[in-house]
Parts: structure tokens; C-alpha cells; sequence
């Protein structure tokens, strides 16, 4: 990504007094910036190959600085950053990040510098280290921080306070608070703004909400998402198997899934697959693979439409015209179904479209695509008359409505069929849907032909 | 959307204690449920037709809950329950709800409803709900609630920490804070926490950023939610074209917007124009106009293919065979191509591509592009020498590599070209990017076959 302009300004500035030396002006100019936008410089530095430059810079800031820019880089950045670092300091700077970005950046280090580390920790800073990088990428266990504010079951509010108080430096929030009791079980939950409202000498048992809304450690993280957008939560508690309370995911890290999750449903919607990182990032042999799987399984799809035109050879030779429209009415098909399998697997996605209203959507969906079908066949009639006369006119038209309605259907009911035998509905990409089109289109568009014309 | 199985069975006991008129039950149970599992309750039982025992379920419901409710609801929902309501009772809904809320539920009412409500408001309500009604729908204006906690400059930690108490029960959030100066202009900010550990006789300015990441009241709510994102934001301040602090949008209404951005982006992939509610709900009519338009443009478009198809006859009568090969090599190079323009579309959507790595993105899908094309030439080869002997299948493999690496080449730079030109780089959808590629595919296949087999 190009840097915007203010950005780009301070770079300059920073790189001059980084040339210089110039320890005043990265002093004063350095505390201003945000680390989100440090790591934008450094992943331009980076980009343009002025590694040493970014080192540098990253070295400039305070160790508990350096962490939170590390945080936001992505996972090679972290690796070209930390192989050069010393392990005394690489353990400091672990050791200031909070524990979800620490265990992200642990499973990025090579597995001898992992052992090293984890040697040098205290038994139960490894331990829980170990414990966090174990969790399934994708899950809520994976994304969840252990930096919660935990109140033990029984204590009054004046002594909740004094415990947020306390934990507050450490915290990922302080704002929702955890109550557990004497196993360390999820007992209840509640708000700082409940506590500072109330009298002082009341119990937490008797403030906190005991029905918490929560999530295993196993549950997918768009369902986490959904869950922290649903109920506009600040974050949500992260329990295991025996109901203990393990972490937390916060809302910040929610809208990340959220925006990545889209990022891959669009990828799939297009037959590509889940892609390491960003597009300008990912290793172009990792691009080629998640594109070329489906490109060549669709190709011997495509061969569908091929047999079906070299069954109709003989129409075909008989009147050469027909090929005119065969693009336009198997992509027009292709288009109209790519629409509707898209309205579907995204209502899917986002809970607005449930299994159950399959019959409904089938209901609307016969009569919006026989009224497009009606519309492309009137646009096309003209021309149909035009080329060929009226009896390819009318070939062309009734096959613009069949294939539209056809594709349409098909387009629609793909993702229900697939969800109904345990795939992903988003299989139920637009190339996938317009092949299987383009086929049915041609049987479709040839056999009204032979039926009219001969 | 379909109800999970604990809300079904919450649904069912509700509506037989309704039914029986057991308050006991009622009262037992509805403080249990949450408000927006209310919502899907009642959006429920609108969609299977019981509009009368939807509208009982609201009614019994204390005053305050039944604004939080309606503020989960859709918009033509609001409009079926509020038509019913008495003014009196409508304006205690709204004195109830969120400033937010408050005013997206205003604007759904008629004019002359709106006119009532307005008359018996005070002075200042008036205005402020008028004020915030006005901003474009999809700016920060339109999202922002007023109800946030506005610190004057000043004043001591203690006195502010009184003020966060005294706000607690009407703001939206309380955790983070807004330093505004005599003139109402916003001067800095800082988080409750910061606050709590804050000595009590410090004052605000001292402990207060002031250099605020702030938006303007006409932003677009994309951009919000990408600031919030990126920043990991509780709020963003909103000010208007004086500086004047008018608002803060929370980040629970960035991941809404993130959410709703994302459909609007997969749908416009699709070539379906912005929905004004999901697909299961929008009207016929609507859904129909959505798809239309680009259905019929793209009509016109592929013509292109025909007349191309047209230009060729002689070369396509002479051998028929070739036909077979037409659906496959437009398809696979269609597929390549919208792969590649959704790629760089998201990526724009997202900030992971910038308008200048276009040149080493075009580099990178140069190499990704050639090696598919290659290896789909590869798949289809065979094939060719089967239908058509070897001098078919060398034009099938040619036009193969040649329809991928320009689809594909065509589909990475359309996005950029848009954008170049003022126009959204979305509106490079795959409905469009393959209709083009049809056409080029036809010229390219037809060109080589004349040119190798005549």
C-alpha cells in the first residue's frame, strides 16, 4: 500500500535525521507518531529494499515501542526484524507485547529460536505461551489474549476496583470484567461502568450478569465475530472444555476478522483459494496454486459445453448464423446466475438467509429471474431478427428466457444443495456457476434450434 | 433468517404464556432474553405472518426494552410496530433510545408523523434530532451518536472522574473520553482508564492527547470504519467543518459498517447494485432493478463476440470442429480474468493495493498468469489432438495461453484504469471483466485458427 501524503512527509523527515543521526528530531518526532503508522513506513521501507533503514528506525524507538510496531507487521516482516535481534532483547520485547500478538509472533519464529526462548522464560510465562500457541489458527483460541481483568466470586466492589486498578497496566481492557469462581470457572460477567455506579460495599455476585454470553476455544472466528457484532459486545470471554475461563477476544480483533473473512469469501467467490496474505505480498507460487486448482478442473468442465456443441454439429453446419448468439446467451445465463448463487452464499454468510427459506427464496427468485429473462430476451429480439430472420428471432428469445430462468435457479439452489451435503456454499463460485451454464445453455440454445429451424 | 433451536424453544413458551396471558411466565422469562434475540423473535413471527402476537410480545415488554428492542429491528419492521404506537408512547420509546437510534427510527416515520413528534418535543431535542437527521445517509454524520462523555478543559482529574459518573447512565460509551475548549472545539481526548490511574488533583490537560484522530461529519462510513480498524479505536470523535466536537461513532457501528461494506463489495463483484435490505427482505421490484441494469448493458457487450463470431464465418464453416473449443477457451480465460480483477478490487477495498504498486503488480500477474495459461494448455492440448488432429490443438494451446495472459492482464488493470478515471474500481465485476474477455477470446482464437489452418 502507498503511503498518504502526511505519512510520506514524516518518512522523509525521519529518514533524514536517521541519515544524520539526528537524535533531537527523532526524539521529537517519533512519540507523535502512531505505531500502526511506524509499521507503514517500515513495510515501505521495506518494500523499496531499504531494510537496513527500517532496522535502524525500529531500533530508535523504546523496547516496549518496538513491540507494538512489531505487532502490526505482517509475519515475514516480523521474521526479517527479529532474526537480527539478540535473544536477551527479542525476550524483552516478547515479553512487552501483549500475550495474543506475543504467541503470534513466537509461531512465526523458527523452531530452534522458539527453544531458546522458551528455555530463558519462567516456567509459567511458558507454559502459557505453549498453551496459547497451540490453539487451531481460525480459532477463537487462536485469536484471544489472556489479558483479562479476572474478579473472584464474592468481593465487594471497593476491592473489584482495586484489582482493576491494578491490573489496568497489563490489561487488554479493563472495561468488561470477568468473575470467576473458586476453580476458575466463567461464574459472571460485568461492566466497568456497573461497578463505578455502584455503592461500594455491595458484592459482585450480586451486579454481575450470570447467563455470559461466551464462546469455546474451538469455536470458528467468524462465528466469534458474529457474536461480538450481534450483540455489540466490548469483548467476548473465551472458556475451555471444563468451562474454565482462559481468555478473551476483544472487539478490535473481531472487526479484523470480520474484514478478513470478506476478504477470502470474495477471493472464493471467484474459485481462489485462502491466501496467506495480501495480494501484493503473497509468494507467487502460493498466487498460482490457489488460482490454478480450480481454472483446470473447470476446464473439463467447460468440455460439457463442447460435447454438447459437437452434438449439434449438424444445426450448427446447417446455419453457421447461430454461432452469432451463442456467447451472448451462455454468458447473459452465466451473468444472471452468478448473481443469484452471489445473493445467496453472502445472505448465508452474513445469517440474513437461513436453510429453512429455501422455498421462499426459490418463490422470488422464479420471478425475478423470469422477468430479467423477459427483459434480455426483448433487448436481443431485434438483433435476432436482424441477423437471421424472425424464426432465429424467436429461437434466440425463447432460449434468453429458458437459459436466464435455468441459470438463475441453478445459480440460486447450488449453494443449498452444497451446504446440504456438508460443503462450504461458497464453493458455488461464479466460475463454477457460469460452467455449468454455458453447458446447459448450449443444450438449451441448440436444441430450440433444431426443434424451430428444421 | 432461521432461529437457532435455544431461541425456538424461547419462542414457543413466550408465545403460549401470550397466548394464556401468563405475566408470571412472561415476566420470568423476557428479562432473561437478550434484546437483539427479541428482535429476531419478532422478526420471526412478521415473517410466518403473526403480526398481532408480535406486536403483543413488544407490548409487553417495559418501555426501555421495547426501544432497545425496535433498535434491532429493520427499517419496514420499525414502520409495521410504530404504526400502531399512541404519540405518547412513541415519544417515550424514543426519549429511550440512543441518539443513533433515535434518529435512524425517526426518519423511517412519515412526514406526518414526524411533524407530531417534532411539535411535542423541547426546544433542544428538537433541534439536535433535526440536526442529525440531515447528514447523507453512509457519512460519519449519519452513524455518530451525540451521547458521549465531553470533558471541559480545565478541570482536575477528581471533578472529571465526577462527570464520567454522572454521564454514565446516558452515554453510549463512557470509556473513552472527549476534552473539548470553551468554544465547543474538540481539544483532546483521553480513555477512562488513563483516567483511573490519573492522580486526582491532575488536571485533564495535562494527561490528555491532543493530537486526536478525528473524523469529519462527512466522511464516508468506509472510511470511518477503516480509521476505527486500524487504530483499534473504542470511538472516533466526529467534528464538524468548525472543528466543533458533534458526535463519536463506536466500534460497534464500524464492524455494522465493515459488515454491510463488504455485502454492498461482493454484490457489486456480480454487477448488483446496492440493496436496500437483505436479499431475503428487499422488494421484488428492487432486486429486479439491481440486476437489471448491467444484465442489459452486458446484452449489448457481448454483441462484441457475435460480431467477431460473424467476421470469421468462412473460417468457422470450413471447420465446424472448431466450435467445440469456443465455450472452454472464452470461459477459462474469463475465469482467469475476473479472478485477477477481484484480486486487485479487494485489495484497493482493503489498502492492501495502493495505485502505485500497479507496476510490480503487473510484473507479478504477468509471471502468475503465464504459468496458468501454460498449464491449462497443457490440460487442453490433448484434447485438441483427439477432436481435431495436432494442427487443432496447437491453435487450441496458443489461443489458450493467449486468451489467459491477456483476460488475465485486462481483468488486473481494468480496476486501476477505472480509478484512474474517477469511477469505482468495483465496477470492474466479473460479469463485466468476462464479457470482455468473450470478446477479445473470440478474436484471438479465430485469428490464430485462420492464420494456422488456412
Amino acid at each position: 500500500m502507498s503511503l498518504t501524503t502526511s505519512l510520506e512527509r514524516h518518512k522523509v523527515t525521519l529518514l533524514h535525521a536517521l541519515d544524520m543521526d539526528d537524535r533531537q528530531q527523532l526524539n521529537q518526532q517519533l512519540p507523535e507518531l502512531r505505531s500502526a503508522d511506524i509499521a507503514e513506513i517500515l513495510h515501505d521501507l521495506m518494500e523499496d529494499d531499504h531494510e537496513l533503514r527500517a532496522r535502524a528506525l525500529l531500533d530508535s524507538l523504546p523496547i516496549e515501542r518496538q513491540a507494538s510496531v512489531l505487532g502490526h507487521l505482517h509475519d515475514e516482516e516480523q521474521l526479517v526484524f527479529t532474526a537480527v535481534m539478540r535473544n536477551d532483547k527479542l525476550q524483552a520485547v516478547l515479553e512487552e507485547m501483549g500475550s495474543d500478538e506475543r504467541t503470534d509472533l513466537f509461531k512465526v519464529l523458527g523452531e530452534d529460536r522458539r527453544e531458546v526462548l522458551l528455555r530463558r522464560m519462567a516456567h509459567r510465562e511458558r507454559e502459557e505461551l505453549m498453551r496459547l500457541a497451540s490453539y487451531e489458527e481460525g480459532t477463537a483460541g487462536a485469536l484471544m489474549t489472556s489479558d483479562y481483568v479476572a474478579i473472584p466470586m464474592g468481593i465487594t466492589v471497593s476491592r473489584a476496583m482495586m484489582r482493576v486498578r491494578q491490573t489496568a497496566p497489563d490489561a487488554e481492557t479493563i472495561y468488561q470484567l470477568y468473575v470467576i469462581d473458586e476453580d476458575g470457572c466463567l461464574a459472571g460477567t460485568m461492566s466497568l461502568r456497573q461497578l463505578m455506579v455502584a455503592r461500594p460495599g455491595t458484592a459482585v455476585d450480586e451486579l454481575m450478569i450470570r447467563d455470559v454470553i461466551r464462546v469455546s476455544v474451538e469455536t470458528p472466528q467468524e462465528d466469534v465475530a458474529r457474536i461480538v457484532a450481534r450483540y455489540d459486545l466490548l469483548a467476548v470471554p473465551v472458556v475451555d472444555e471444563q468451562g474454565l475461563l482462559v481468555g478473551i477476544v476483544t472487539h478490535d480483533d473481531a472487526l479484523d476478522v470480520v474484514e478478513s473473512e470478506a476478504t477470502e469469501d470474495i477471493h472464493k467467490g471467484m474459485s481462489i483459494g485462502q491466501l496467506e496474505d495480501g495480494v501484493s505480498r503473497v509468494s507467487l507460487l502460493s498466487l498460482y496454486r490457489k488460482r490454478v486448482t480450480w481454472l483446470v478442473l473447470l476446464v473439463f468442465g467447460n468440455l460439457l459445453s463442447g460435447a454438447g456443441i459437437a452434438h449439434f454439429e449438424e444445426t450448427i453446419a446447417a446455419q453457421v448464423a447461430l454461432v452469432f448468439f451463442l456467447p451472448l446467451l451462455i454468458g447473459s445465463g452465466g451473468n444472471a446466475g452468478a448473481q443469484a448463487a452471489t445473493l445467496m452464499v453472502r445472505g448465508m454468510a452474513t445469517g440474513d438467509v437461513g436453510v429453512r427459506d429455501w422455498g421462499k427464496l426459490l418463490g422470488r427468485e422464479l420471478l425475478v429471474a423470469g422477468s430479467l429473462g423477459l427483459t434480455m430476451a426483448l433487448a436481443v429480439a431485434p438483433i435476432g431478427v436482424m441477423r437471421g430472420g424472425e424464426a432465429v428471432a424467436l429461437v434466440v428469445a425463447i432460449s434468453m428466457i429458458s437459459i436466464v430462468l435455468f441459470g438463475s435457479l441453478l445459480g440460486m439452489c447450488l449453494p443449498f444443495v452444497l451446504d446440504r451435503f456438508g460443503w462450504d456454499p461458497a464453493t458455488a463460485s461464479a466460475p463454477l456457476v457460469t460452467t455449468l451454464i454455458d453447458a446447459s445453455g448450449v443444450l438449451i440454445y441448440f436444441s430450440f434450434a433444431t426443434l424451430i429451424l428444421s
